[in-house]
């Protein structure tokens, strides 16, 4: 079969290799029906996570068919078509006990395109079947789908949640990429008072709008103070950071008030600097995290029931013949315009 | 009277000044019995709080006996003997009605021994009397009031209640100052597994010890080693930082394990480094915070049924005519020796 291989930082291919089986009772082996690619296999490609060895397959966000279970699979079988979430979990650890996927101490959290073969391929070994993929209802296409195998969830509950958005909140969020914009859509669930998004690209700004932003700002604008007099002298509710180096961090930690809370949703690769000395005494939550995928059966009923809309975040569809074309465009965001790409079975 | 007056980093004096009185409808007079002096006071004496004006009466702990109550007054009277806690509340801001006096938008917050003149003097005007004194219950006595003006109820609300604390948690607390040594106490209150107290001084080792530390360790111990051989090698489920400088930050934040807490509770005067590019992926929540002083009526009950003992805490005790003594001592708290000192009316 085909799939896209990381060869060490600037170097992937499209080519083939041997088929996944099933190695383990509890694995599933899936046809891949679609797939998209996240900023994070970015991340891979410039070599900024080192744990992803040379030779591994990428990619942690599809959709498909199940072909083939172990014999201790119990929740799916062969023809089911699964949501392949960016999260396993064993569900036996103490942290898969307490609903804490994404930290699975047991094998599972995320492997896909990480510690294992991902899912940018003809097919994909999934361990901890019944754990890891949701089999999708009727009336959710492969492509809204995939925005729920990873964007939706993370920002939902990285950013809404962990940033406990409460109704009548003014939310900033710091980036308006496809997990800035996909916690639009989060934080819209929760009717907030208002939601500014600040990004330095004019047409991620208007997309930001065109998801439910009430108001666009450039990290050029003076953004505290901008939100200071949108709220009253006080700053932000909650502020989400969406992107991950250190100046859009300091700028979510600089716009929420006095009892406000910081939600890190963004991936970084580099420490930054965090002012005590004016934090120590403002009643200041920050909080990180990695998606547990706890969310994704409530994402996928509001899905179904046409409560949630994702239809505006795929931007460029391919086919499997044309993997690096997709990824060449997903890496000129600017450029191109992406937000998310689907890679589609013909 | 008399009172501590501060002139400017490294100068105070205990000298005559005017005596206070009611200046708004809502103001009481309370004639000073007892009071302490605090970390924050030293701060303030080395110039870390720039707010603090020359001229400023410090203080901010206090027990006393209302002289005189201004018109607006109506739950306390004269001759109450009530307990002046660190934080004022106009009752009437967004902050006050919603339990968060710390940040209190009128007038209040701390202000005591900070914007305005402090109870470190034979007696002090307290503005907001309904919402910023606490009428004393028999039976406790002017001393072990004197705790729950700051250190207790900033343990744990600061340390204890946004730590997030629960039953057989393992709690790491930094610092076994005052503040450290309280929030041994308010970290008792919740039944954890163990409670770990790192200090670098012998003689506050073994009052964290007294105070029920189950174990003490000194940094120059591999402290995240050993949290981590206490727990399963996973970390500390909260850890408080009861010190104020980034190293103490960063052991705190260090000793945390996967989806744990960091309760920030020092003062801190300078900014330190966030280990983002490790914490993104760790689902690690950090707070910080001034105390709001809603706890007081609780940690008053608990310590007037005998369920809180903060005896241990006083000692070294002093007239009102040893004030600048008391202050040399305090200064030196390893070469003396000193938790908290009590000045008491003779």
């Amino acid at each position: 079969m085909k799939a896209l291989v990381y060869y060490g930082p600037g170097k992937r291919a499209w080519e083939d290799v041997p088929d996944p089986e099933v190695i383990d009772p509890e694995d599933a082996v899936v046809r891949v029906d679609a797939f998209t690619i996240c900023g994070t296999d970015l991340h891979i490609l410039r070599g900024d996570v080192p744990e992803v060895q040379p030779g591994r397959v990428l990619g942690h966000e599809a959709v498909g068919t199940v072909t083939s279970v172990g014999a201790g699979v119990r929740t799916v079988r062969a023809g089911d078509r699964v949501l392949m979430s960016c999260i396993s979990s064993c569900g036996r650890c103490r942290f898969c006990r307490e609903g804490r996927y994404g930290q699975c101490l047991g094998g599972g959290g995320w492997q896909l395109g990480h510690l294992i073969d991902g899912v940018q391929a003809d097919a994909v070994r999934i361990p901890f079947a019944d754990g890891s993929v949701h089999v999708l209802p009727d009336g959710v296409s492969d492509e809204a789908a995939l925005m729920l195998a990873d964007i939706l969830p993370t920002s939902y509950e990285v950013g809404a949640l962990n940033g406990g958005v409460r109704p009548g909140d003014t939310v900033v969020i710091v980036g308006a990429g496809p997990i800035g914009l996909a916690a639009v859509l989060s934080v819209g669930l929760y009717s907030p008072l208002q939601t500014i998004v600040v990004d330095p690209v004019e047409s991620r700004r208007a997309a930001a709008t065109a998801f439910g932003a009430d108001r666009v700002l450039s990290p050029d604008d003076d953004v505290a103070a901008v939100v200071r007099e949108l709220t009253g002298g006080l700053g932000a509710d909650v502020a989400i950071e969406a992107v991950g180096i250190p100046a859009t961090f300091d700028m979510a930690v600089d716009v929420v008030r006095p009892g406000g809370r910081v939600a890190n949703v963004g991936v970084h690769g580099k420490p930054t600097t965090l002012h005590l000395e004016d934090l120590w005494i403002k009643d200041v939550t920050i909080t990180t995290g990695l998606v547990d995928t706890t969310s994704t059966p409530m994402l996928l009923s509001m899905l179904q029931a046409g409560r949630l809309d994702v239809s505006r975040m795929v931007t460029h569809r391919f086919g499997f013949d044309e993997v690096p074309q997709a990824y060449d465009l997903f890496d000129d965001p600017v450029g191109s315009g992406a937000l998310k790409v689907a890679v589609l079975r013909g």
